[in-house]
C-alpha cells in the first residue's frame, strides 16, 4: 500500500531497461487525483545539485504537484544543461501522457516533480526512460505502492514503505537508500502521501518539523548525496483537515520509520547504532556531538570489530564546540558506563555487542537537552560495495 | 641520525615493557645539551587532551625545553587525575636523573616535555615506565636517534625521520603516526631539534608556519587525536642564527618529508593521494574542498577499488562552503579531465590508476589561489587493522 494507502493516489513501478539488470524496475510514479494537489518538500543540502532536483524545486515553489516520476539507474547528476533538458523532457513527456488518458485533470509539466537516483555524471538513456514513462501511466494503480517502492531501490536490499493512520486521514510513504547517508539530508528519494485537507504552508512545516528530527538525524557514512528529496503531496481525499500538531505527528512517524529502515538497510552494516546524547546545554550541542560520533571511522571500525573502543568516543567527542567539560562526561555502551567522569569506569569486558542492534549512551552534564543520531558501524562489506561498484 | 643530525642533540629508544611485544622500543629520550634550550610547540586541537598534553602546554608557556620522554604502548588519555599525576612523576623522574648524572646542567620536572602514544583510557604501567627512563638515560647518545624514532611507533610500520640543512645549521625530526590523521594534527607525536641559534618566539612563529602547510594539510580518516604533539627544540650549538625566513623554510622542509611519510604509512593504505586544489578565492577555500574530498569515504573507497568516480568528487566539493559554481568546476585524475564544466568530460577509460600515487587536481575557476591536501584511500586493510586492534 505504502503512497498508495492513503485515499487519492495511484501508483505504478516498470522496468524500462535502465539498470543493467533485465527486468529490474526501474520507473515509477505516483498521481495525485485530488481533489487537492498541495505539496511541499525539502531537498539535499549539496550545492551540487543533479538536473532533477534544480527542476523540482522550481517545481516546489507554486506548492502544488500533481504527479513525480522518479527512476533508478541514473541520477542526472553533474550532466550539465542537456541533462536538465532530459529532467525538463521527462516532466513534459509524463504531463502529456497523464493528460492524455490516465489523469482526472489536465497536467503541465511544471505539476510535475522528477526525482533520479543511481550513477552521477552519466546522461539517462532517455528512449527508454520516456517507454518506461508510457508503461507506468498506463500500469497506474490504487495498489500500485508496493512496486513503486521497489523500482526507487539503487543498493537497497529491501524496499522501504510505512503507513501512519491519523484521527480521519492517513500519511504514506516509501523511501530509497542506502548509502551516502548524511547530515542534511542521506541519499535518498522519499515520496510521502495523505489524504489529509491540509494547505502548501502546512505541508512544509509539517515537513521540515518532521525531517529535522528523523531523516537529518541519520548518518550512515558522512557523505551528502546531489540528488535527495522528500516530496509530501496531499489529496485532500479523506475530507478531514488535521490541526498541524495532528499532521507533524503523522508525518514524523512515517519519516521515522522510513529513517529507520534506511539505517537498518546501509550499505554493508553489520551493526544499527543509536547514539543518545544526554546532559547537553541545547539540542543542537547534541546533535554535533551525535553526529561527530556517527561520522567518525575509527569509531564506526571499533563497532564493526565488536570493540567497547570508548577512547574513540570521547576522541570524536572532543572534537565539537558543544558545552561540556572533558572531566565529567560519561559514556555508556549497551548500558554499561564504561567511561564516567571522563576517564574509565565500568570493565569493558562487561559490555555484549554481540547483537546488531547497539546504544550509546552519552552524558555531557552540560544541561537538559538531548537528542538521538542513528548511524551504522564501517564494515568490509561497506567497503568492498564502495569500491567495487561504481555508483 | 634525524633529531641527533643537529649538534647539541643526544637521544636514545629501549625496551620497558609498556608494548605487550616483548622486546619492542616503547620509551625514548631526546635531550638538548644546549648551550641553549629554546622551545616551541604545537598540540592537538581536540578538547579531549591527554595527560601528557595538558603537561607539555605548561612546560611549553617558557618557551623552554632540556628534554622530552616519550613512550608508545599507552596515550595516557581520558585517564583523570591520576593520569595527570603519572606523567607529572614521569617527568620528575626524568628530570632527577638527568640531573644526577647525564646532563651538563641540572634539570628540573618544568623543563621537561612528556609524550605519551597508545590505547586511550588506560593507565600507564608506572614501574615499568620509570625503569624505562632510568635505562633511556644510560642510553643516551649523539647516535641515538634512530633508536629514538623506533621506540615511538605504534602501528607504523616503519620509523620516519627526516633532516634538511641550512647554511651552516641542520633541522632534524622523527616522527610517528599511522592512522587518525586529521585535520588540526595528525595521530601523532613529532620532535623536531635545529642546532640554529633561535629564541622561543622565533621557533613558535617557523613551526606554526611549517605545520601550517604540513601537517595540518594532510587528513588520512578525518579522525583527531588526543594526543597530537610537534615540539620543536633548538640547542644553538652550530652558533648561526638564520634568519626567520630561512629557520622557517628549513622547519617546513622536514615537516612536509614527514608529513609525507605518515601519508604513506597510513593503515592499511594502498593509494597516497594528493589533492592539487587550484582556481581558489582563497587559500582557506583550497584547503577546505581538498579536506572535504580527503575526508569523503565514497571517493576514498572509490580509488581503492580503482575507480576514477568524479561524480563522488563533485559531490564532496558540493558540501562544502567554498566560492565556485557548480557548472565551472573541472577535475582531473592523474591528469586526465575526466569533469569539465561540472559534467562529464574525457572518457574515464583513460585515467590509469594502477600505480600507489594518484594525483587529483581541481580548478574551481574562482580565483588565483591553491593548496594541497594529502589523503589516502579507505581500504579492507583499515577496517582490518582499526576492528581487529584496541588502538
Amino acid at each position: 500500500m505504502t503512497v498508495t494507502a492513503p485515499k487519492g493516489f495511484r501508483a505504478s513501478g516498470v522496468a524500462a531497461g535502465i539498470k543493467a539488470t533485465a527486468g529490474a524496475l526501474d520507473v515509477a510514479l505516483v498521481v495525485n487525483d485530488g481533489p487537492d494537489t498541495t505539496a511541499a518538500a525539502v531537498f539535499t543540502g549539496n550545492r551540487i545539485k543533479a538536473a532533477p532536483v534544480l527542476w523540482s524545486q522550481q517545481v516546489l515553489k507554486a506548492g502544488i504537484v500533481r504527479a513525480v516520476i522518479l527512476n533508478s539507474g541514473g541520477a542526472n547528476a553533474c550532466t550539465g544543461p542537456a541533462g536538465f533538458q532530459d529532467t525538463h523532457a521527462t516532466a513534459e513527456h509524463t504531463a502529456a501522457v497523464l493528460s492524455g488518458r490516465a489523469s482526472r485533470f489536465p497536467v503541465g509539466a511544471g505539476d510535475v516533480a522528477v526525482c533520479s537516483t543511481g550513477l552521477i555524471g552519466e546522461r539517462l538513456p532517455m528512449p527508454k526512460l520516456l517507454h518506461g514513462v508510457d508503461a507506468a501511466a498506463r500500469g497506474l494503480s490504487r495498489d500500485g505502492g508496493a512496486e513503486a517502492a521497489k523500482a526507487i531501490m539503487t543498493t537497497d536490499t529491501v524496499p522501504k514503505t510505512a503507513v501512519h493512520s491519523g484521527q480521519g486521514f492517513t500519511v504514506g510513504g516509501m523511501a530509497k537508500g542506502a548509502g551516502m547517508l548524511a547530515p542534511g539530508l542521506a541519499t535518498m528519494l522519499v515520496v510521502l502521501t495523505t489524504d489529509a485537507v491540509a494547505d502548501a504552508s502546512i505541508l512544509d512545516a509539517a515537513l521540515r518539523e518532521a525531517t529535522a528530527v528523523t531523516f537529518d538525524r541519520i548518518d550512515s557514512d558522512g557523505c551528502m548525496s546531489t540528488n535527495d528529496t522528500v516530496l509530501l503531496m496531499a489529496s485532500g481525499a479523506s475530507r478531514i483537515e488535521p490541526t498541524p500538531a495532528e499532521l507533524a505527528e503523522a508525518v514524523t512517524a512515517v519519516c521515522a520509520d522510513l529513517a529507520r529502515q534506511l539505517i537498518a538497510d546501509a550499505e554493508g552494516a553489520t551493526k544499527e547504532i543509536a547514539i543518545d546524547v544526554t546532559g547537553a546545554a541545547s539540542a543542537a550541542d547534541a546533535v554535533e556531538v551525535g553526529r561527530s560520533i556517527a561520522r567518525n571511522n575509527l569509531v564506526k571500525t571499533a563497532f564493526f570489530g565488536n570493540d567497547p573502543n570508548w577512547g574513540r568516543i570521547l576522541a570524536a567527542i572532543g572534537t565539537t564546540a558543544a558545552a561540556f567539560e572533558p572531566d565529567e562526561v560519561d559514556v555508556a555502551i549497551n548500558g554499561v558506563w564504561i567511561c564516567k567522569g571522563g576517564a574509565a569506569g565500568e570493565d569493558r569486558s562487561k559490555v555484549d555487542l554481540s547483537a546488531r542492534g547497539v546504544t550509546v549512551t552519552v552524558n555531557l552534564h552540560a544541561g537538559e537537552e538531548s537528542a538521538t543520531v542513528w548511524t551504522n558501524d564501517l564494515s568490509m562489506g561497506y567497503v568492498h560495495e564502495n569500491s567495487a561498484y561504481s555508483s
